[in-house]
């Protein structure tokens, strides 16, 4: 979609003034709940008001212009950038979804249990990527010493779009690592609500539309009884974090929620500090400054940046020995690559992993095409037609994806040079999702623009020796951003945090 | 007292490390509760929980050093700036400012029904400071048209030190307009008692010995209330605000618990686009932007500074000239002026307003020693001793009041120049609050220093024709400085917000 044909609104964050109502220009087409009924005098209080109850609960993070603001709390914060209104999602594909979160549950833990299957899918990608084969010592070492997790916790997020063109929703990602927004995705379905119990009646909208977000409260939950299970009332749950992070809030409510509602001390490591304050002992504590951690929550250590030294590693290690419960530990972060999702597309690859057919049915069902460049005829159907594919790197993190014609010129270059170079990457089906009018809220500034949107869902799974303690579909996170800027998901580039509005 | 005396420390805020534990200097003298117990482990941990707190409790003001954020809600956000620790307070003073409150409500009501009374004390101070005689012409011309405020509101802060030398709480003056930060003084001792929940054993504190604040909630409901008397569902309660106001926040809380729990519609305007947007039908019904305005509620008006032009004027008479509830009105407030505050001090004068004698005596236990320059004798003991006093320009807003050597030379200077100047001011006892050892959090940075603490009480008034419908003492706010800037106030300077721990 070319952007420069719809014309960009700004609209000022102060409170409104009277006679200044200007006509909007509205579309014909799928737009932002509530779009059509918008003044530009209802527009600005909706803004100010926005803006006013972010302030207030905590929707915050830190401002990239302030220095210190991804270092220390309550210094440069700035609203999270929403959407202003809730997305419009089908109700039916709102179900599917949920539905679909405790079989990925289940799917990640069945997988993680497989150490051969995740060492042979993931072999090739091991030669090439020197982040996965890192990953994959410390799994080969655990596999060698017979370690069992007993106790698994899971905290994930299945990311998905609704593919315009199949009326489908296909799934982008399983994060099966530091899910984020568990905090401020709840927080931005109660803006909206709250924004509709004062707004909805000249909107036209119902609150109660809005599905409740409860993923904070249940991940807390989740973390709470992964601790209990360990079973050392003196123990802590440790979060790993990065030295600098600006999203600290979303964090912060998590683990202000645990110490509110179940009274668990929760502290704050970096891989860095780990290596250096952390301790083994013989029974397999894990001592962290002296401290016995039950549970590691990783919202650190997902990408190679977190790994700048060998000291990072040994921390990673360290804590994979341990008797900790690690969320995740090394097998669900590997069943969550690129990789394992391409390897979990293939036929008959399920079927290892789950018995019930309607199961296996449901998830298949959302699964984009998915191929590995081995394979020939996908690789000469993308050469054919860029436009349809996206090549993904194993690389995690978003922004790393290619599109269009550099789709085509990568594959033709990885044929010519046929190294083994083609294991790092996987095609994937390209989604079209439908692009909707939207007001996205950024720096006190609000932009009308086309989007499109990423339905996150989040699960929580929680097994020990005996039985499956937890496994729930808890809460969800949208994200929206301009479908100019549109590259196969919604992650990459600046997203603005939304929640839906089921019709 | 000398502040290099003393050692000042600065706390890092980021989570505590393990193996930096180090002794902590401490004083033989009163200081803030749980002082004498804090580890720097302790201190570190204490500062962060806290500073993650405010970020997600609202606890905020705009940072100075961002250029929109006394404009834009949710851009260039800091925490407010806060004691780590509740100030210790004595149990029975406390008490006694509270029994205060009401007392003052219903002098306050008495004295602006006395319009010579406030004409004829202010009539010398009306020659020398432009802002008062502004605001006594508008004073005077309700007098001439016979206008009665039937229903009066009045949300007044009284604010207190305890003088160390005498054992006894003074008044250090009583706010009629713009008393500040009910929203923010809550979430203080939230934040305090939330600390002391979770680290008060460590401390050897008890989280229920710091008083309920309601202030946001009882200031609510009272606005609630009086727009409910003015009896017209569709009118709004409006505050007029200034053009840039980094406190926000504070009235952001009082905004959205009106709107939460009331359902009552507010707007917020300056002075100059009431002048501009305003309008008085002739039953006295004041439209704004056409909006029937029920409640006026200020938090601007009361400096010079907030009527740079003719234009906030004629809205200030517009206004006053509504039939709108106005809190205050002109006359509550030119009762809340420091020459008044004098006056009542004078022998004889409560009695003019109040019968029962207790009341009387127990209002004029907590007034300091007030003297207009007409009083030779206060003035040739000020110029003797010039340390005992303070020398306090009628102008609004802390800072300009004269201590010290100044008080003399002032002094010396009015009587050789003989002028009306000598209205302008009054004189006051000088104070002398306890020096405590205490946190302050600033910027994201702890500072340990020798501290001094005001406190303010919330009042509620509201009657009728027929009746009082409230009249009641409201939460409170404390506030705390450097002792080494006492210059007699805390309000002056960078105080920071506190709350107070019973002893």
């Amino acid at each position: 979609m070319n952007e420069s044909s719809h014309s960009s609104m700004s609209s000022s964050f102060l409170p409104p003034k009277c006679g200044t109502v200007e006509e909007t220009e509205t579309q014909n087409e799928t737009v932002t709940a509530g779009f059509h009924n918008m003044s530009p005098e209802l527009l600005q209080q909706l803004v100010y008001d926005a803006l006013v109850w972010s302030s207030l609960h905590g929707l915050v993070v830190g401002d990239r212009s302030v220095q210190r603001s991804g270092m220390i709390p309550g210094v440069g914060m700035v609203h999270a950038p929403f959407a202003l209104l809730p997305m419009v999602f089908p109700q039916s594909h709102w179900q599917q979804a949920c539905e679909l979160a405790p079989l990925f549950n289940e799917l990640v833990d069945r997988v993680s249990l497989d150490g051969k299957f995740l060492q042979d899918s993931l072999s090739r990608t091991k030669k090439v990527d020197i982040f996965t084969s890192r990953l994959l010592d410390i799994h080969s070492k655990m596999l060698e010493i017979n370690k069992k997790e007993e106790i698994r916790l899971g905290l994930h997020r299945s990311d998905y779009m609704f593919d315009a063109q199949t009326n489908l929703l296909f799934q982008i990602e399983l994060n099966t690592i530091s899910s984020s927004f568990p905090g401020l995705s709840c927080l931005v379905s109660e803006l909206h609500r709250n924004l509709l119990r004062h707004h909805g009646e000249h909107l036209g909208l119902d609150p109660t539309r809005i599905p409740a977000n409860n993923a904070v409260n249940q991940y807390a939950d989740a973390l709470a009884r992964a601790w209990n299970e360990y079973n050392d009332s003196r123990a802590v749950i440790m979060i790993v974090v990065q030295t600098e992070e600006r999203n600290m809030y979303d964090q912060h409510w998590l683990c202000f929620t645990l110490k509110e509602k179940h009274d668990v001390t929760v502290i704050r490591k970096t891989l860095t500090e780990i290596d250096a304050e952390g301790e083994l002992l013989p029974d397999g504590t894990l001592l962290v400054c002296g401290q016995a951690v039950a549970v590691i929550y990783f919202r650190a250590g997902y990408t190679p940046n977190d790994y700048p030294s060998e000291s990072e590693w040994r921390a990673r290690l360290l804590m994979e020995q341990s008797s900790a419960i690690k969320c995740p530990s090394i097998s669900y972060h590997l069943a969550g690559t690129k990789k394992i999702q391409q390897e979990l597309a293939k036929p008959n690859v399920l079927e290892r992993f789950l018995e019930n057919k309607d199961d296996i049915a449901k998830l298949r069902k959302c699964f984009a095409g998915l191929w590995s460049l081995d394979d020939s005829n996908a690789v000469k159907n993308a050469i054919k037609s860029p436009e349809l594919f996206v090549l993904k790197p194993q690389r995690e993190g978003g922004g790393n994806n290619i599109y269009g014609d550099n789709v085509r010129e990568t594959l033709l270059k990885l044929e010519r040079e046929g190294t083994e170079e083609l294991a790092a990457y996987i095609l994937m089906q390209r989604i079209f999702p439908t692009a909707a009018s939207a007001f996205l809220v950024r720096d006190g500034i609000c932009h009308q623009d086309h989007a499109i949107s990423e339905l996150g869902i989040y699960g929580a799974y929680l097994r020990n020796k005996e039985k499956v303690i937890i496994n729930d579909q808890c809460g969800y996170l949208m994200r929206t951003k301009v479908s100019s800027s549109n590259e196969g998901g919604v992650a990459a580039g600046y997203a603005v945090l939304d929640s839906i509005y089921l019709n």
